[in-house]
């Protein structure tokens, strides 16, 4: 474990999917904050999901986390995704460090963390232990509500939020400046687009701030180049958003 | 509106349920704070739903919210309940005030916020949108699941992490006082008692400290009072928790 050590951040997260933990990466990475991604070292360095269990099981910790992700720095070990940024935002420069801002940024987080919990929920709509073939009538059932509903209420909040905003001197969720909420709303939209490709088509017309945000995050020069780099994890079939064309079929 | 300009706190919440309102109810109750339930009040003076729905479409918020609970204090309208629950916590006295402990509460809180959604999931699996009859088929085939593996899984860990606290000088959520989460957790034990009955008699052997913090938070004095007094609102068929034989039938 000598060289995460080394590093002001160690974030544990499931190796093998962006998931929840990219949400922290891209803070991270936008932040150019100097950090370690601990399951994804070796295992002889003390990474893997094996590293990152010992980590969630050390009954020396003040509070062990419920799950993955979670971030250590010094002696803090913060976990939740929303906390984490919120905690981070504040300390890497990238939220307003008034507490109303502050409240506000993590308001639209949190609004951010029910709408992925429902896209999970659209192939996974009766438990996380099945496997997706074992409730796919389940989501068959559920994908046409959530992208008829869900997707429209949700984005239609957001898009509204930065329209208030462009009113008011920028395009972004805490105002001029960029903040994690933006760099969060880049990976929504990303996540939707791969994963109902056909209802965001469709949708787009509807969210044109959205989208501008999402390729303004894009071009950001230190995300562009993680983005590009092996550190980052492609979307797949193990993560929160994924491609089954029969959940966008309406 | 004149009689709510008078309290230092409004709570706008939906009318007729305990619902996510009640967790700040709580808190504001146990703290003594002066407060109005803006939607439980006449029409006439500003209140229910539509008193409610015109707060939360005001055009002039620096934010609007997506959804209630969200409170209004000063110049301040918070959303998400464990957002309001932070900012409450370390202005009521509910929370230690030092930085550690604040992440620690709200990291607890944001778990319960996870466990409170599929709670409200295990009814409406498919879609809010929908009645629970509609939708009862795939409700009989959650709630199993969630009784068996959701109920251990999360009470497990909450009831863990009383253990080690009681090591440490209190069987409380941040140590020997009590905090936010304690009365969060009462509601939660309330609830899951309410729907889950016999599920939970099963379960009461393993989280003894648990049933304990329930019984010690409702007995404290300001909530004792609250809990017989017309303000408080018991569980229906309408709110998260919700009492069908059908699913507790394992």
């Amino acid at each position: 474990m000598a060289e995460t050590k080394t590093e002001a951040y160690e974030l544990y997260y499931w190796p093998n999917i962006p998931g929840r933990g990219e949400f922290v990466r891209l803070t991270l990475e936008d932040a150019g904050a100097s950090y370690v991604d601990v399951a994804r070292l070796p295992e002889a360095q003390g990474g893997g999901v094996k590293g990152l269990l010992a980590m969630m099981r050390n009954e020396s910790l003040a509070l062990e986390p419920f799950a993955p992700p979670f971030l250590k720095t010094g002696d803090l070990v913060i976990a939740q995704t929303a906390n984490i940024l919120h905690f981070l935002g504040a300390r890497l420069g990238l939220c307003p460090e008034d507490e109303p801002s502050r409240l506000r940024a993590h308001q639209l987080q949190l609004t951010i963390a029910d709408f992925i919990g429902e896209v999970h929920d659209v192939h996974h709509p009766m438990a996380s232990s099945l496997y997706y073939e074992d409730q796919k009538n389940e989501a068959m059932r559920r994908a046409p509500l959530f992208i008829g509903e869900r997707i429209p209420k949700y984005l239609g909040y957001f898009e509204r939020v930065l329209q208030r905003n462009e009113a008011r001197g920028g395009a972004h969720f805490l105002g001029a400046k960029i903040c994690y909420v933006d760099l969060s709303m880049f990976q929504v939209v990303a996540g939707l687009s791969y994963a109902f490709p056909r209802a965001m088509a469709r949708f787009a017309g509807k969210i044109p701030r959205l989208l501008a945000l999402h390729d303004e995050v894009a071009a950001r020069p230190r995300l562009a180049a993680y983005l590009a780099s092996p550190r980052h994890l492609s979307f797949n079939q193990q993560g929160l958003f994924r491609d089954y064309p029969e959940l966008d079929n309406t």
